[in-house]
């Protein structure tokens, strides 16, 4: 199966693409992958490593999206750029598995709409990025920041792909939670109230209620379901506040003299925090509700991030995540807005 | 001045109350305090302590109200509470500067709402926590959870009132910051881009723009403003991340000996951490837009956190806060919602 990696859009573009798909090829034998960008820029850095070339495509692309391009505009003004083009592959090569792309979000999500649907029944797409919790399992967030506003209806679908998909990444009946500012049932806007009701009716649900930001990263829950910019201020404010503490305390050790000696001791278990906690080195957010697997990747992340994106891509992919997803949602006979 | 300290709803309390009551006696000589609540339960505590009884004062009150009741539903029915007695001293007696309580939440922003009356001019009271931020200062954010949903017009107001608390907190011309999906000004629903243009046109506010809930701690900030479903979703995730990065952080050194080796020769700039990041260790959160100062202490709270919640309560009250936050209104000619 083949990944397009995007190679353009990344702070560290386009080695961090480049670097990280030959390390993802490495780690899985039936893995291939298709480098889409400018063909020169990317033969530049390929040509100074060792890899099997029978494994790695090159799509050559002579545009590029900016982060501050409108979205909309950008993917019609730009028909041969490495995201609308790796995408329209992804759409029309049945041996292309998914994308995975470090550039503009918002021009990969409005890409991966008009470039390959919305699945049938969904009424809104979502971002679901995974974070730490502090059991050493995963937390899935949906939306993180697709909508801007949201219905019942929306939370309610959130709920159901937010399952899915975290059963396709090994947890067995998911708990789900819908993120609130309080746990009881009547809290949250009459919106969140609605959809609270929508997610408690479906027994094939594993809802566990309203949870505070507070349990975000507890353990307590798999799957935390919420409007886009809820979701979107709590994502943020996690990972900025876990940047914040690592800061905090490394400025406390600074001060005295024996908690350096102490530090030293500790570097290997501080590592293996960071490396936890900073979202560079995690994979990526993927984008339910589209008719293929797309991944996104942050800005900074690493050839890490990038590797870790597109083994989880081709999983998704082989799992039959979009598949499970239509199936559950035409079962639903959900109200489509 | 004397301050009142409700001795009941939180999870040590009485003691709680009295020990933090009795600390702040020590540390401000004019200070004095009045403890509401069952007076045998109290006298039984203070019985073991030394203090100077001409600056406790007794309100013995029969009755409780608890976390569970509906706010508005216990204030009626139960005058002779702690916190409806204590609110209604403090509206009566010129002597009382402020209230600190750590009961239900919901009951004393209802109890200070009908008992002590809106600021006039004022469109929606805010509950305003600080959190300590990665630079060793304090960001203030409101609303944090007083309301549901807000108005373009709320937001504006908490802007006003959280720039006037940040001054007499010793924060010279705060920097505030518009909580949002995204730092351009588009970001956000429709009421919060309304927001912003109402914040931008007020030249006498220090505003930055939108912020992400990255940058909550990151110090770049002073004031957070947003509407209370927001607020309240990033406050708890930021105390819950914290939580959890220590707790990380802790099993990552348990699982190695020289990690835990290095441990203890950072007991002590562990111990400073937790201090910071601790919410049980703060102080209150205040509850601005009624005629008093009246502040909320989390249901955990120590007696260090009563204390400071004390000072804090009677600080405001001698900076002339609510004063200073009448007359702004007052000059804004601000529309009344």
């Amino acid at each position: 199966m083949k990944i397009v990696v995007d190679c353009v859009g990344g702070d560290d573009s386009p080695k961090s693409a480049i670097f990280g798909a030959l390390d993802a090829l490495k780690q899985d034998r039936d893995l291939q992958v298709v480098l889409a960008g400018p063909i020169k820029s990317v033969q530049n850095v390929l040509e100074q490593e060792k890899y099997n070339s029978s494994r790695v495509h090159l799509l050559n692309c002579s545009e590029q999206i900016a982060n501050d391009e409108i979205p909309s505009v950008a993917i019609r003004q730009k028909p041969d750029s490495s995201l609308v083009q790796g995408l329209k592959l992804l759409k029309e090569d049945s041996s292309v598995g998914g994308f995975v792309g470090q550039g503009s979000t918002g021009a990969l999500l409005t890409g991966a709409l008009l470039g390959l649907g919305r699945i049938k029944g969904l009424s809104r797409p979502a971002v679901c990025p995974i974070l730490p919790n502090m059991n050493g399992g995963n937390v899935f967030i949906l939306d993180a920041g697709a909508n801007n506003e949201n219905t019942p209806q929306h939370l309610y679908h959130f709920a159901l792909m937010g399952s899915v998909y975290a059963r396709a990444m090994g947890v067995s009946n998911p708990r789900i939670g819908l993120l609130s500012n309080g746990t009881e049932r009547h809290k949250g806007m009459a919106m969140h109230q609605e959809a609270y009701n929508l997610i408690a009716e479906n027994a094939s649900l594993n809802f566990v209620g309203n949870i505070e930001g507070r349990e975000l990263l507890s353990g307590n829950v798999d799957v935390v379901v919420a409007d886009g910019y809820a979701g979107n201020i709590a994502l943020k404010t996690a990972e900025g506040t876990a940047l914040s503490v690592m800061h905090m305390l490394k400025k406390t050790i600074q001060n005295s003299f024996w908690a350096k000696v102490g530090a030293l001791f500790m570097r290997s278990s501080f590592k293996k925090l960071k490396k936890v906690l900073y979202y560079t080195e995690h994979g990526g957010a993927i984008f339910l509700g589209v008719n293929k697997v797309v991944v996104k990747v942050h800005g900074a992340g690493t050839r890490q991030s990038i590797c870790n994106a597109i083994l989880q891509a081709k999983e998704m992919a082989k799992s039959n995540l979009i598949e499970n997803i239509k199936e559950l949602l035409s079962t639903q006979n959900s109200i489509d807005v």
